[in-house]
């Protein structure tokens, strides 16, 4: 089975799967992992400084013979010198988010890069296909880490994006098995792009700790806070209640609220496996996460579910 | 072409759409129309008194010869008078939402009537399960009016609900148009529900103003509040931000509460088209209504969508 998609064309990958580029979590060894199995992968630069980067992309070159990407938060301070770092390094796979979409866009397709920008919501997307975005992620307020203020659901968001942009959309929120592909595909999204399920492989650099409370996660384990800085869904924990307490706001500047979070907590959580006090980012779908595989056993489950998802749809309609 | 499924074969109905059963907007008409085009039509009990209930019922029958069923929110004070006059009229399908699954189905199934538990988590969905009832509606929220408080979306809800439980599954929240109902089935579930679409339609007993409302809502028209009494998703306007206000987050009894959101609000906003003052509930949806088309007609649209989706969708695989 190979699907056909104008994003399998745009990047050449067999499948319409693109793993997420996370903190923390997506190094070389995941997203050359994902890209061999027939995936995209992206390496998560908004936890690398650039010489690390670099050292992850020439390691990703080495291990895999296909196409792979880079993601680059821009609100990163040092978000331009990773960007020259990836043109430098011939990646013309870039998934940028967070700010404008017009930052980087002309020196990167100046540079043969195709750029996809991540958006929660239709006016940004405009935005998007304004600034000449090869394609968009819409990601759904489900998903895990940083969200849209206005939380529309992937249910929602994805069609409506479809329904008014000319360039392919990427679903994203929510989405860990291959019944949820084959929705997001029904809505008119021509690729998805998982974190959450990636981030509980054997190949994610995340912390053992971190995967198992993946594993563990209940339908209600996620919550959304941090509203007054950059809203957020993550693990329900001790760091989430500090971030959703009465002191947090009542905190009147920046400064305070910072203070009062600590630093590094996406460091503590992720990597360094604080379960308790570190910031757990996850989407809701972690409660249908059952295993931490290897990638390559997981794109097989995933491609075979959707093929029994794809048949048991087509066998209602008499 | 006709849609098989659990729900379908459960209701004997062509199609596996299910008009909400909804305050002030879902009486005899819109249910009739709903069942005579193939779907099942549900009379919101909510709005009601028994009297006026048993009206409805009667001028349903006399309008449609299919199936159609009674939506009764469990919280009203004479929930038990409503099932009663249901039982009376031998209406053999009952929609419960709010309280507890277990609280009227002896009875109702003592009657021979199929009994559906609307839920908004998998927690509650096997109470329904254990209490007896034949189905449940899983309503992500993103749905208009009453919703969970652990928020839980509908790509998530649906394929959790379809992995833990033996009784079909109906899917709601967000849905309003065919590829969303592909992808709804695509998940897992056995048919839809859909409120917010339904109530833009000619058949509707809403007012002029709320159709018009919800026929030019965007993509961030609506909002989640009342999170003290009851979480509720609804059109932003002068009575959201008092709902949403500090004003009303300072108020300390249930009274108090009440007092400041004053009486009879849906009625206002929904029935009486007070676009300021009134509580107007809708879905997220509700960006995707681009008409008011006579019930038939909606229908005949939804099916289309449906065909196109699922042509679309299996194009995708070579």
């Amino acid at each position: 089975m190979k699907i056909k998609t104008r994003i399998t064309e745009l990047f050449n990958i067999k499948y319409p799967i693109i793993q997420a580029g996370m903190v923390w979590a997506s190094g070389w060894k995941l997203a050359s992992a994902v890209s061999n199995a027939g995936g995209l992968g992206l390496i998560g630069a908004g936890s690398m400084k650039p010489d690390l980067l670099r050292e992850h992309i020439q390691k990703c070159k080495e291990a895999t013979p296909f196409p792979f990407g880079v993601n680059v938060p821009q609100l990163r301070e040092d978000a331009a010198e990773l960007i020259k770092v990836i043109v430098e390094e011939n990646i013309n796979i870039v998934f940028t988010s967070a700010g404008s979409p017009s930052k980087f866009i002309d020196f990167l397709k100046n540079n043969n890069a195709k750029v996809v920008h991540v958006v929660s919501s239709l006016k940004f997307a405009l935005k998007a296909q304004d600034a000449g975005c090869d394609a968009v992620v819409g990601e759904g307020v489900e998903a895990g880490g940083h969200n849209g203020y206005d939380e529309i659901t992937t249910m929602c968001l994805i069609p409506n994006l479809c329904a008014n942009l000319n360039i392919p959309v990427i679903a994203a929120g929510g989405i860990s098995n291959g019944r949820q592909i084959l929705a997001a595909l029904s809505l008119g999204a021509e690729a998805v792009q998982m974190g959450t399920r990636f981030a509980a492989t054997i190949e994610s650099s995340a912390h053992t700790n971190y995967k198992n409370t993946l594993l563990n996660a209940k339908e209600n384990s996620t919550v959304l806070a941090l509203k007054k800085i950059a809203l957020v869904r993550m693990i329900k924990n001790e760091f989430a209640d500090t971030a959703l307490s009465e002191e947090f706001e009542k905190c009147k500047s920046k400064n305070e609220l910072l203070e009062l979070l600590g630093k590094k907590r996406e460091r503590s959580g992720i990597f360094e496996g604080d379960i308790n006090e570190g910031m757990m980012e996850a989407g809701q779908s972690a409660v249908l996460i059952n295993d931490i595989p290897y990638v390559k056993d997981l794109m097989a489950s995933l491609i075979d579910e959707i093929k029994i998802a794809k048949d048991t749809l087509n066998n209602l309609f008499i």
